[in-house]
């Protein structure tokens, strides 16, 4: 996996609307900035007006790449949008989405969050029937598959595409007078949809719902095809029948905490994983410290459950950027941080249960137990909000190999002397699924326990690696 | 007073740096990097090498102005920094700082936070002399001051300066081979010193010692000058005798949660604010709800007296940026909202305690009572860490006209009315006092009360207008 | 036509290099360079290392797009490039070559300079075998027809591509290991091949050769793919037969003077087309004036023969740029002028035979006889060393309609009274022809004399529209 | 002297208007545009509209530092703007001009072309009156020197202040309501005077009048203050009386063919200083070539009067830009060539005249003439329309030291044959005086004779070198 110092990261968000007489581009890039968590690398959306479709996207955060000048030129009434990850390195906005073509029916922009499983075969006989592809991205293979169905409807040839493709999307589509939006069977990624006074709304969260005013409707249901036109919503359910296998890090980690996936709320799932968390493993201690800022919830549910009162004693920094200067090894050695600053008052003498989601590589979190130590803390124990992450993911989630993944390495003594904390528990399996209820049975827990929904074929999971070539920019 | 949506804002930060063999330029950066909340708008260095001066700033955060190339320029052993606020509208570099100045003795550097309140004067009688401006700071003032002190050494002619100069002021010098700090008689800003295993530093707050790994001394004391040099510190108590007028806003919202000032920390205080408040005002309600994230000290200290749990209900989108699109009225009017939003499963049904540290303007603070309302908070009680702002700032708050606080122009019925709040509290003066103990008659609550620790001279405070002209860029 | 002023405007130019051991991609950056005034709206380059290609591409001129940081992350030895004219408004990155895709066979980058005439047709039936476009460039269709030739070499897919496509194209193809260039049967647009100690070059014109110190070798024949790899120049020599049709434009207006192109010197073919111009047309006159820069070789011509002295009597500003605030038309009403100010002291009272290239819409040259009469010149005789323009061109030169040509439009009286001249002389066809010698004949003069060497299909020739679509960015 | 390959630098060009109605910024921004061969460095204007003044300067060309949206900022009905030279290397907007100033009258702003002789002195000696410097241009001693003059009107003040500042000076200054320009006694650099229907402008070179349709009225006399204001041109001539000295090189190379500077045409001059040339110096040979573009003019005089056809050989590349890439020494050793490459058609077999107009440091001629020579020319007489450059300039052009000067350190025979060239020729001093007629006594010969019209006083002449300081950016 691919991780931002020791989070996992998610690879993208989408967004659609369509909207007769509102200003649509101006409600996707607001649509868009709420999903601004979900990719951070680039951000784009394409704006259809009945008779074509206008594309602007860019590297960047959403606000980098829009300005008033570039909504004005975005002139339509339905839309959709995308939000990329950021990788470090190369910038590859050729990958950028939406992506936008021209094939036999007219013009197509596409969207896609998530990561499919078969796009080696595919491109692989796609190229074979003569296809040529000029990007990495699944988008261009879902649009070929799409473009070959003749003698259908579109909406026939997304059904017959659902059925090819495998693994992880939830999808918007674009012609110059439909919003289309596709989950995949699984469920793996989040989709949801939502009404304006004039208009229809998909998005990834709910919270772009919110930020636009926008009222919930409901989730995309795992398989289903919707079409938002003049006619209002249409669903088509696609035969494709899977168990569920929804993401269970989105509730752990990657959505917001103000959104609603598949009736659940994630802020209140991450309190009552740390409640569950502190049920689990009680320890004498003298305050509950969240790691800022994705430990605050469970953090605040351990500290409830278990009465060890929540303290805030870590500060963060709000104005890193991605063009940072890093220290050298020489500064940080002399105790150079950027990132949180630990407040003395509050840590000095004391024991201490630090409350944070997960632990990917282990580095961040052995630097903050040593922090806190310096800062006079007495004992440290670690919590994690979830079980050890032993197995990389390939449904979207920014992937590299399992020798970076701590727990698929070492044992629990092992990585707690690695993190230097006093003790360290992680928050069972069991423990996680329960608090969803009955429901729990309906996530895709591979990154913990190595069961894929999805069998692997070899060589396929990298999605982008038809040919032994470099990525181009 | 000038108000960032309902926040007051400071108008800079300061940093230095005396420090051979240590790579200055890039530990000023990191200084300046944590003191980014003290200012947005412009950020710069000068470094000096022994012989020579050498200097960078430019408009924007900290990261902006500076990269890997500029850092690299910037060769020497002691370094000046600063940081200053975000104004709307017309950018001015000219006015962006440190400033560097050639006079009698060679080359100095000037970095200032704070505001003089004799500018004006100051400004008259040096242009009577003949001398000439090119900017509206007060840097340019005081160096024209020392450089006019013929006859007498640097610290001298400051030392003289300073019984000249009146109002707020921390400020940084750097010579070729010193650097200078000075903070005002009334300590109105705070200055700290700091010691690293091979250099000196001064900062406006701690937070920036600590984020490069520098030791606390101590403060500076009001009306000290010290000299950083080859010899270490040396220390200048200058004559000047006022009563203490420390500004107690950096408590309440300017400073970072985990400085410490005067004796004082920052977080700590805020704490001890929330559970004052609740001593003072107990209202029945089922949850305390934090205004992220300057709320949150005092709504934990409000929940640890009152009993009330606290919640975090509010969802805070973190990437607005500078340049941000921002709605039009239409779209307001339709709902969209983009820094805040409220988690309806936390509020619905519920009584609410809404915690936040100050009311200028009242206009956020009435849209967030609106929007927990709607997502289905039974009450609301707005409660304010701070009394009522009834007075504008003379001495380094971003200041406009007293028609702009809402406490100087409605009753607290009206403030109420106009929040929309089912009841309203504000924090008492002897409250707020009390949590410094003794020391609580040190500080300057002219915000509050309208005692101005410096009498005002008649079209004095505005501090750049001389002459009847427009700023300039 | 579009055209800038009064210029029609170039499509591209194209540069390939085969180089181990040699830096290919400044190489190609300064071919690029040398081939600036092909195009100005973007550059590409795409570079290959035996394994994989690299691309960097962007809007602008070769040294805005391309930096010693871009240039340095383009390694390999083998590379093509491209430059595209600049349209105003809206920029169009999508459409910037060169273009890389992945195919059956791997990667391949294309670079194209000309317009193919069976475009639409091509992507009709491509897109009814599935084809999906992404850009509106004959590079796309080019490559989707070659990927669909399953079972034959690269070499034969493009020999049976060249069969079925028509219209004009120099076009230049990049793998991992070999750069291979064809020339249309009809050799509209120009291509060479030089070599260097090391290596072998092909661009468009022979003053790319120069500036990279390659020695020109020959031009590639019209119909010819030749193949650039380890075994060094092979040539394939393909079916197609049909007679010669080079652009007289190239010579008239679009080459750099100092290229040679099919065996003739450019600058000496414009100055015999001044000399054929004094032939036909003799003035009594003071001096002969030439339009700067574009008029000065067939000025001298003219004054050679005529023995009338030349003069340079207009200044022209060198310092326009692309994005240029431009008067209003109160300012031009009141006399601003921007690119070319009249040598009173050359003009005033002076009979001048003002020697241009060409005329199109005829705006500018009336601009310039007006300036020149307000600068005291006492005859104007307007002479042209092309004949009159009266159909658009289909083989490259940027088009617009008939409508905007002033010689389609008006009588040769009616543009002499529109231009303001007292005479006006354009070059006969015969004379244009006849400064060739026997090679006369094998030009296209199309836009003389309507003479189209293909046949047009209805609805073709515009290239780019297959479906009703305004451009997308 | 500091060239540019060969050329020596001129500092910087002037411009201001009084014109109440008119679009001063946009009329200014065109004037500044028809300069901009005097600098390229840096471009600003300072806009007054009867109550302040406001100021846009930055780096680049001027249609770089200016859009549309920069000019629509600047309201008002008088203004003055100012170019500046490039330098290499580090960029100093802190020295961009016009600087604007606060002083006792109120605001004022300066923009100055040319070189004072005694600013170090005269900086010393304000400094140590208590005086402080932000810059180390010329202008900000001049406006510290008007700012002591109390008791004095500005003109007066100004009046003063030309009778102790030495140089050479054309300045041009702005109050809310005045525009002020100056030229020193001895005439150094160009200045004129020109009228619009509506308004009064003044100028560098009179090519800035035409370019924005002005009619040329005057040179401003040397010691003349002109005021341009309501009651129109009001003339001071300062009691300061010296000898003439213009600068001869504005007419050899730096100012615009199109001006008239001191009654005499550029364009003209040049071609009557090649025809001297042909008189002076007569060769056997086949073409006369000039170096594009500072050569033509002599050139086609030497043709003129020898008899000798002249020919365009050598094709310049107009697109080199700022940033641009510089081949490797390897790369030149390949025999890359950017700017220049010659016709081998015009060239092979020929005896030439190639004719420039100055030689420097003599790089650049000897890379032509090895060219030609490469090109096939068979013999090559290097003619330069000036005498040689022995010493260097104090007046305002860049200036480095001696050494650089190849005619001051090496004879005749050694440069000719470090140019490589058959035979060298320079024109006479005497001849290129001659060129004036009797006017010829009134140049400044400094850099050929070495007889300075202002005695050097040590140490002062670098006029920035208060202390023993880097520059600063």
């Amino acid at each position: 996996m691919h991780w931002d110092g020791d989070r996992p990261r998610e690879h993208c968000g989408v967004f659609g609307i369509y909207g007769p007489g509102l200003d649509v581009a101006r409600l996707t890039f607001y649509g868009l900035y709420a999903l601004q968590h979900r990719g951070q690398e680039s951000a784009g959306m394409a704006v259809a007006d009945g008779w074509d479709i206008t594309l602007h996207k860019g590297m960047g955060l959403v606000p980098e790449v829009f300005n008033d000048r570039a909504i004005e030129g975005l002139k339509g009434y339905l839309a959709i949008g995308h939000v990329r990850y950021s990788t470090t390195g190369a910038s590859h906005l050729i990958n950028a989405q939406p992506l936008v073509f021209d094939y036999r029916r007219g013009r197509i922009g596409l969207a896609h969050n998530g990561n499919l499983t078969n796009t080696a075969s595919l491109r692989r006989r796609l190229a074979a029937e003569g296809a040529v592809f000029q990007t990495t991205t699944d988008s261009e293979v879902i649009v070929n598959l799409i473009a070959r169905s003749s003698g259908y409807s579109l909406e026939e040839a997304l059904e017959r595409c659902v059925q090819e493709i495998r693994g992880a999307f939830s999808l918007v589509i674009l012609t110059e007078n439909q919003v289309l939006a596709v989950r995949d069977p699984y469920g793996f990624r989040p989709l949801c949809l939502g009404e304006l006074e004039q208009g229809l709304v998909v998005a990834s969260e709910s919270c772009a719902l919110d930020t636009i005013g926008a009222k919930f409707v409901r989730d995309v249901a795992p398989g289903e095809i919707v079409v938002l036109d003049r006619n209002g919503i249409d669903s088509i359910q696609t035969g494709a029948r899977t168990p569920l296998a929804h993401c269970i890090f989105e509730y752990i980690y990657f959505a917001r905490a103000d959104s609603n996936i598949d009736g659940f709320n994630v802020n209140y799932i991450r309190r009552r994983m740390g409640e569950q968390l502190a049920r689990e493993y009680r320890v004498e201690a003298d305050l509950v410290l969240p790691v800022p800022d994705s430990g605050i919830p469970a953090a605040r549910g351990y500290a409830d459950v278990s009465g060890i009162p929540l303290e805030e004693g870590l500060m963060k920094n709000r104005y890193i950027g991605r063009t940072f200067i890093q220290p050298s090894q020489h500064l940080r050695s002399l105790g150079v941080r950027l990132k949180l600053n630990p407040i003395r008052e509050v840590l000095a003498g004391k024991r201490v249960v630090l409350v944070d989601d997960s632990l990917v590589r282990g580095t961040t979190s052995g630097k903050i137990v040593r922090m806190l130590r310096e800062a006079g803390a007495r004992e440290i124990h670690l919590c994690l909000s979830s079980p050890p992450i032993t197995c990389p993911c390939y449904y979207g989630i920014d992937t590299s190999n399992r020798k970076e993944l701590i727990a698929a390495e070492k044992s629990l003594e092992e990585i707690r002397e690695f993190t230097a904390a006093d003790t360290l528990y992680y928050l069972s399996l069991d423990g996680l699924l329960k608090v969803f209820g009955d429901y729990g049975r309906n996530f895709c827990t591979a990154c913990f326990d190595g069961r894929y929904p999805i069998p692997r074929e070899t060589g396929e999971w990298d999605g982008c690696a038809l040919f032994a070539y470099k990525p181009r920019t």
